[in-house]
């Protein structure tokens, strides 16, 4: 499957923290960058993610900011 | 400003691309790795975005989706 | 390549609209139900989304409200 | 009210799953079709959404992506 | 029609600037707050938006961050 | 730090519920308006948000709506 998204970003999962129904799993994505995701508990289970395991975080174009100093 | 954004990588930008009210500003965050968001004419203009100039990605949590192979 | 996303329907791509930058594109997913998408001309360009194609529409739990009469 | 979203499924509440502030919501929209849902327990409470009841699921053109094979 | 959105704000739209697909809405949500929505060039004909009306502006808890000095 | 994101309000955070993952924040942007955000707790921490704070609501264009009667 191809998706429409413009950034998909390869990385390792470092963490996964489950909470009543959302969880947050932390990427690596190399060059010192951890990016946070929140997805649903069910998305978590269903795609087996986990710690150590190889994972690509996916971001709409429109829901990117930019900010400047 | 601090902002709750739990994503936001620094970076270089590398191409705007304005369109009728929608630009497209292409970020370069190291690694080899671009990052196109999708923001109004108008906030390109009020930040004075362009090619060459340093930038933040913004990105909030709950935006940011996983995948596996 | 398996996703987060909690919502992914199969349909059939019945128009393509592009804009300066952005362009519209609307699945019909089946029981006469239309789904209208907002994404970049690249993405459109890159997946070669036309009329007449299969396509999955994907969307995080996140992104869907209720309403009720 | 009539809102801007551009998707308005109708459909029945079959399942509401409450967290601590998080409730998942899903909607059968026909045709094998769930949606899930992500919102408030508050605006679950608010508008009184439960299984059984008719609902719509409303989802922004912008928050849908396209994926192909 | 009643939403989850948890933010429903009343104001009258001051300007409305049409793009090739997509248009940028202005609101006025008094005390002197100007609220920017961009959606489709569709929606704004299909609800007969245009400045002077009365219009309320929607925004799902999960699309609002939190920033401090 | 100024980002791209169209609608920043300034106002007073006068409840923070802290959810397992997910905290709600409700802050009061003046005219007896209060906008409701959620965030993840870590945020919350981050940011050493509280009640009785200044705050300012962010919010990107592409994420609100416009609805009429």
């Amino acid at each position: 499957m191809r998706i429409s998204a413009r950034n998909q970003i390869k990385g390792t999962v470092v963490e996964v923290q489950k909470g009543a129904t959302t969880s947050h799993v932390r990427v690596d994505i190399g060059g010192g960058q951890i990016v946070t995701s929140s997805i649903t508990n069910e998305a978590v289970d269903d795609l087996g993610i986990k710690a150590g395991g190889k994972a690509t975080v996916v971001i709409k174009a429109s829901d990117v900011m930019i900010a400047v100093d």
